[in-house]
């Protein structure tokens, strides 16, 4: 459909509650995501108001500047769905009732033994030179309009008949127009600051001026994505992993993993791969180390886990000594110990985790700060043994302490402290 | 700052990562709901790349049309933030060190035992003219740069800087020409699909037109905006408790929750108001439901939880007899109850929860399907029991089953089941 040439592509979401806040834009980061990976540059991604003036200005401009514009939303059958209007507007053709579009509304409705009311024969309007976009999930077609040198795609709003009509009906249209010669690597870290790793990866971008670094913070991670683009796939992807191998040299153990390996998915998977069964004692973490592991199916491997919330649970469940609470505090590397031991022995597994500290925002102790956390591995040689003071809220406080946990359980399975 | 005019407001969040659909854009979306909650009405939300020419573009047409613009993004010490220098172009003028914003930076980095290095002091230069916002949270600071008859806002792109830095210095400054004349307010549902709420509200928009109804759906909730806007601040808010009541009334019990309300928060906040003690034995769950209630502070009620993920975890911590699980299979309404029976005996409380299903994306048997979960609360007179086959992904199931739970203790302590 289209030449062999680049083209930029423009998103456009329409829908007053997107400009309100009231829902998140799932169908930009979805289109956005898609046409990254069908390699497309996206230049542009604008939210407009479902209001007649502010759409067909805003469809104009983009129109002007772009080859390619995806537009999602406002083709229900309600007043405030003023996008098909809005397009005809601004390749100045008329509307005119597109008979197809018209038949398999009416089929649908009856489907759902329902009746043809006034809005619905209003979705089967198609600006006059418009292709039909058929709505396999739903009644509001779609539509793809022509005008001047650029080409815009309306689909509907609601997530999965977008996600349908795209997947089905849009790419193979538009496959051949990507340049196809993008690369990206995403390396999760843990620990250091951005400035921190800006600064070692700061001469990455002098030796490998092509390649861009991205950061973002997710959790208790920053994520990096190392992108090329160009000359073709196979140069683009081999400048990304000579920058990739030399962040790894540079960074060293601060990159824990690659792409969806979550430290969850990289520690449940050491354990399986060593044939260990394996308990949880959570103090501090509430439950959310157990939750993680256990959003991977984790039935072969993880026995169970104790979230000992008082002392009383940690006594009567894991064994920990009342002398070892009274004498160093229930956050403590004794505790920790016995704890992680406790449960190893409680659930009758090779390897016992734990965590103990003081998430916040309140329960600080002279020497004993918010954000004081200690964890331990017990395993068949014995028990490693970390703290540190996190900083941070109380979430952030409890998901840097089960990544520390869950990276020292990685560390023990891989033979660094065995 | 402003007149008593109403100003129209565009968003601008920056970020390449944003273009390729790598995060979702919480950042806009946040501002947008504080805003609209302010009374300002948002024209244009827009994303760019971090890229210089492109964001003097958008900057530039963004000002030109609207009398504030709030920017988030590319204010790092990295060569890939670019708005600094992108703001001062626009407004025609240099570059130069703030000293306010230096010291401060500097004594953020000495705090965190780091040294300050060619990017930190990157940070501190600011467009001549512009207003510093110090950054309580992290090291780059925001700006405010007037230009023509507009100003923008920079704020950082860190969500946990740039939402601290908006209620405490942005807020202030712009509230006054905020139109104070909009009312929302969100309830959080449980159960029902979009659109059979949907369905029960439609007549609502008919009888309070000035009313707007809008959808989200947030984990295991269909969240329900109930908006309206003017003539003042007062008829709004009459205008949407008018509204809300009438939804109250169609959709019952099926509404559990207003505002900030999570159900493991009104649960928490129910066993605290009994004086109860709490014991959770989590199965298919994992340990998210300890986790959802550990989320916020929770030691003055909960004493543990089990994660009893094998079956001899269920029989040797919570004592579930091996003739029931035999019996009846992990999955069922009688392990339900003993484990429910057992975590409150063994962790010695007054109430004890639990659930046991079948999450997947495997493991189901005859007659029992992917997504059922058996669901119990034991209490001093009984213990209740609940079934049900959730929908969805493994996750999905998961946070489902987790409110069902958290739903049925808030029942039984209510009375209701009592």
């Amino acid at each position: 459909m289209f030449g062999p040439f680049v083209m930029t592509v423009a998103l456009l979401t329409i829908g007053t509650e997107l400009l309100r806040g009231e829902v998140a834009n799932i169908n930009g980061q979805w289109l956005a995501d898609q046409l990254t990976q069908l390699g497309f540059d996206i230049a542009a991604m604008e939210t407009v108001a479902d209001h007649h003036e502010k759409l067909v200005a805003t469809l104009r401009r983009l129109l002007d500047t772009h080859a390619l514009v995806i537009a999602t939303g406002g083709l229900g059958p309600t007043t405030d769905d003023l996008t098909t209007a809005a397009a005809a507007e601004v390749a100045g053709v008329e509307l005119a009732t597109n008979h197809d579009a018209l038949a398999t509304i009416k089929h649908r409705i009856e489907e759902r033994g329902d009746e043809l009311r006034p809005g619905h024969d209003k979705q089967a309007l198609l600006p006059v030179g418009g292709e039909l976009l058929p709505n396999t999930e739903g009644t509001a077609p779609g539509f793809i309009l022509r005008t001047g040198g650029a080409t815009v795609y309306c689909l509907p709003g609601v997530h999965r008949e977008m996600q349908h009509m795209f997947e089905q009906q849009v790419v193979p249209r538009i496959r051949g127009a990507a340049s196809n010669d993008g690369y990206t690597v995403c390396l999760h870290t843990f620990g250091p600051h951005e400035s921190w790793l800006a600064d070692r990866l700061e001469s990455l971008k002098l030796e490998h001026p092509d390649v861009t670094v991205g950061y973002q913070a997710t959790g208790s991670s920053i994520d990096l994505r190392i992108h090329a683009r160009g000359p073709d796939y196979a140069q683009a992807r081999d400048r990304v992993k000579r920058a990739v191998d030399e962040a790894r040299a540079r960074l060293g153990d601060v990159i824990y993993g690659e792409g969806d390996q979550t430290m969850a998915l990289l520690a449940g998977r050491a354990v399986r791969k060593r044939g260990w069964r394996l308990a949880i004692a959570e103090s501090c973490t509430g439950g959310l180390i157990s939750h993680q592991l256990t959003s991977q199916p984790a039935s072969d491997y993880l026995v169970g886990g104790a979230v000992t919330y008082a002392n009383s649970a940690k006594t009567s469940l894991l064994g920990v000594s009342e002398d070892t609470l009274r004498g160093h505090g229930a956050v403590s590397a004794e505790v920790a110990a016995e704890l992680a031991e406790g449960a190893r022995r409680v659930f009758d597994c090779e390897v016992g985790i734990s965590a103990t500290g003081i998430a916040g925002p309140t329960g600080a102790a002279p020497g004993k700060p918010i954000g004081l956390c200690h964890w331990a591995v017990a395993h068949p040689d014995g028990t490693e043994l970390e703290q540190r003071v996190f900083s941070g809220t109380r979430s952030q406080v409890q998901y840097k302490a089960a990544h520390a946990v869950l990276a020292l359980l990685r560390r023990t399975l891989a033979g660094n402290n065995l």
